[in-house]
């Protein structure tokens, strides 16, 4: 296996670049590091890889055979190794084309699945599909944790318009109990469809609080509740086994993971409450990604570029996390869903081949600017520890709030000049003599207003947040997980790591009943005591 | 300045010790590890450092005067050296106790002030103060970001009944202008009070949604809005210049930080909603952990303890960031409550006397369990970087799905075992044999499924989610920061990492109108211009 020489030259030589003087220095940088597509504008020059960094990434991606990846993915290949499985879930965002998972063709039976599955979602949005009462549905509570939850809520959370005309859907994903309370607060059951996806239908989450919402259905509607159920899931035999009806079942294919499935059926409460043209456009916006990735040349490739500069960031200039801020409220999720997306895809220790690594993906994390500035951003701009951000921008929302819009966009490119530029002692020195500090005052307070500066971001725009825009920004964020995975040489689309606490669970959840087992640890064993005493 | 001696041998060790054999091979670890407090149990047993390791820690401790400026905190001396402010937030905990600042007496008009917002708080919350069309006042729209808004946001959430008596309460914190929209949704200006909070009274976000909020009152209620606006703020008297009443405007003092304030009259929205006794309550938890802090000593001290460990977790183990995963809906947002308190609080790279510092306060995040599970605990389990956990039980919350709280409770624990005991490749190979799989199966995929585990993690429990206790939990992180900020050498108590961007951003938002200036660096400059030419 051949390797880009991350020796400790090249880290220190990065670490003492200067972002700004890369950008002042190199003549086509903002060209070359600043790229569009449709309404999109991704702009990566505010990171510290100069450009002939750049082409030595694009070349050590030729020795992790990235493009021959990428092929096997999009040929159906099962570049899923350990569950041998293809990984096909942008199939779903353009099912005219012919495709095919492990050598047997998909396409035929996805356009038949995607037909029933949209034409029923579109007649609980138009209320042809009624409730038991002869009404079209007014809410839908859809159970799901993980993969069926994030990004189905996310979605819904940032294209909701003000008032969508079809039902609108409450999220219940945690086991916790407040979380089905909140769901159903409020909620008539006459008026409420239930849809409970699970891809495997074994989630004791989802299973569980399904359990709960059947119980509050019948109560309000009597034993025989099918009409008011929907069941997700690339499990159906499991579904039919608790009774859902088989017209009320909606499968998908194993090539579709957890994390990706939003452009499956998962997303079909989306369909019930926007239309079936909100998903088209949404699946639409996402292709026009999957169709650059798919041919581009790699140093004119968004999801490459994105990816190149992911490894060099983690790898090279070692910095453990990265921080998602949107600059709209509208998208509050949008770290949660990329915290998801990359770390159960990439957060690793294993390469494909089985070997230990020292390096795979990130922590991320983040929260909506402006508030982040008052929350953790002083961390940001003057913590030892640098974490490279990532800021996305909406320039028109078709609000009236013009001068907010304005100030919102303003912030957003501050922080991003702010923390790449920072201000020296000297100027802060200067600065503060200029507006009357003694000589002592300066010597006491200016180094606490020093800002090392040189910390990369990239900002990304959006001319709108819309479903085409959006589902291009989503389709950009998995394409960049897989190079950055094939990059850190791991298998993105497993998740054995998270099979231990829920084989534990199982076991601690009859310990609380009968007491600690022999198997626990004393210090769990203390607490389960404490657990019982307190029951 | 005596310090540690943090050198490699140390770190080597500590990084080769195994937690589980620390709990089977220290006889008091359980009684010393586990500290319960009213109705809280802090288990720090699962931390990877060793008894004598913490008592170390606890001679360390005394090298850097904790317990000094602990006393000169609580004293009123201006330990927050940049401003030359004292820090006292917790004297509102307990207003009886006589307090000075720098000084000078406190108490008398701090009660005074208390009375007079509490006794109005209670009035718009029992209807006898009313709108202007006589009627109790149905909400409350409270405008203010960071410290004036993730507080009193996260008690709301947090703690509000499903049917409060009291008005209910929007949020409105981001400038971006969806955020205003959708506080006012549906809410009609006549039943509605704006409540505005503001430190300094001159926070861009809060202004411009104070407008915004008041151009829809006045268009629903008529040009004299005042019986509909509260102000709180540490500069009443720029309130007032803003034309609000005298009897309208609520103080606090200066000892009081931003994301310290939610216990000042930053939290009377909290108290209109929920009433006096509410508010009282939760004061009176805190205080509970107040007095613990300030009289346990350093062995027995929980905050102390919590600090101590963190430091550690920081600096001897060189974990950059630690996630906070409460298994509860309703404390959705304490991770990124706790993520402004301590990035904010010792996010710092400068000393007390303005030295450099190579280590301070990690990258906090998080999110609620069981979701997380099912999000990014892949990467807690298995990356390469090692993240220290934090989990928040709660035994009963008075709902009366039993099976449910029961399985959220073993999920956590069964994390927290998970995550210290791992899964070595001789237990899964053994596993996967004994269910027949072939020999070149488990060689392919045994590596995949191990876990390494040993990785630290605390366990705090609540008998119940209520007032009282939420106060008390809620103060011990405020006391950790306290103790983490000493260690580090941080006055933690200061913010300037976050005026930088502040005027940079009004100078772009000129920029935007106006074309780039001069000052901007190229890529800026750049991004402004796609921005003109988009709008």
């Amino acid at each position: 296996m051949t390797s880009l020489n991350i020796s400790n030259e090249l880290k220190t030589l990065a670490k003492s670049q200067n972002i700004e003087n890369l950008i002042n220095s190199e003549p086509n940088r903002l060209n070359n590091f600043c790229k569009k597509i449709g309404d999109l504008v991704f702009d990566f020059s505010k990171s510290n890889i100069s450009q002939s960094q750049l082409d030595e990434m694009i070349e050590f991606s030729k020795t992790k055979k990235v493009e021959e990846m990428r092929a096997k993915m999009f040929n159906g290949e099962a570049i899923n190794l350990t569950e041998n499985r293809a990984v096909l879930h942008f199939a779903l965002r353009n099912s005219s084309r012919e495709w095919s998972a492990k050598g047997s063709s998909q396409s035929e039976k996805m356009r038949k699945d995607m037909e029933i599955a949209s034409s029923f979602a579109q007649k609980i949005y138009d209320g042809t599909i009624k409730t038991k009462y002869d009404a079209p549905f007014k809410n839908i509570i859809h159970i799901g944790i993980g993969g069926s939850d994030l990004g189905p809520r996310l979605v819904y959370e940032a294209l909701k318009p003000f008032n969508h005309d079809g039902p609108q859907i409450r999220f219940c994903a945690n086991i916790e109990p407040t979380e089905f309370k909140y769901a159903i607060d409020g909620l008539d059951p006459k008026e409420t469809l239930v849809v409970c996806v699970s891809k495997t239908f074994t989630t004791i989450e989802t299973l569980t609080n399904l359990n709960l919402a059947r119980e509050w259905l019948q109560a309000g509607i009597g034993k025989d509740d099918m009409a008011h159920l929907v069941a997700i899931s690339a499990a159906p035999g499991k579904a039919m086994a608790q009774g859902f009806a088989q017209d009320r079942i909606f499968g998908f294919e194993e090539w579709v993971g957890g994390r990706y499935s939003l452009w499956s059926s998962v997303g079909l409460s989306l369909e019930m409450a926007f239309g079936r043209k909100f998903m088209e456009e949404l699946r639409n916006g996402a292709r026009l990604m999957d169709e650059h990735f798919e041919s581009a040349p790699i140093n004119e490739n968004i999801p490459f570029i994105g990816g190149l500069i992911g490894y060099w960031n983690r790898v090279v200039l070692d910095y453990e996390s990265r921080a998602i801020i949107p600059y709209a409220a509208r998208l509050k999720l949008l770290p949660q869903f990329l915290q998801q997306l990359d770390m159960e895809s990439n957060g690793k220790a294993i390469s494909r081949d089985g070997n230990d690594l020292k390096y795979s993906g990130p922590v991320v994390w983040g929260a909506e600017g402006t508030n982040a500035q008052h929350a953790f951003f002083q961390h940001l701009h003057q913590s030892p520890i640098i974490t490279p951000l990532e800021f996305i921008l909406i320039l028109d929302d078709g609000l009236e709030y013009d001068a907010s819009r304005q100030l919102t966009l303003a912030n957003a490119l501050a922080q991003s000049e702010g923390l790449m530029r920072g201000k020296s002692l000297e100027t802060v020195s200067q600065e503060m003599r200029a507006k009357g500090s003694s000589e002592e005052e300066i010597k006491n307070i200016a180094p606490h207003r020093v800002f090392s500066g040189n910390r990369p971001n990239i900002v990304t725009l959006l001319q709108k947040l819309d479903a085409f825009n959006f589902g291009a920004l989503l389709a950009f964020y998995e394409h960049r997980c897989f190079v950055e995975g094939i990059l850190f040489d791991i298998n993105s689309y497993d998740q054995w790591g998270v099979e231990l606490g829920k084989l534990i669970a199982l076991e601690i959840n009859k310990d609380i009943e009968n007491g600690p087992s022999e198997k626990r640890d004393l210090a769990t064993k203390n607490l389960i005591e404490i657990i019982r005493k307190g029951k």
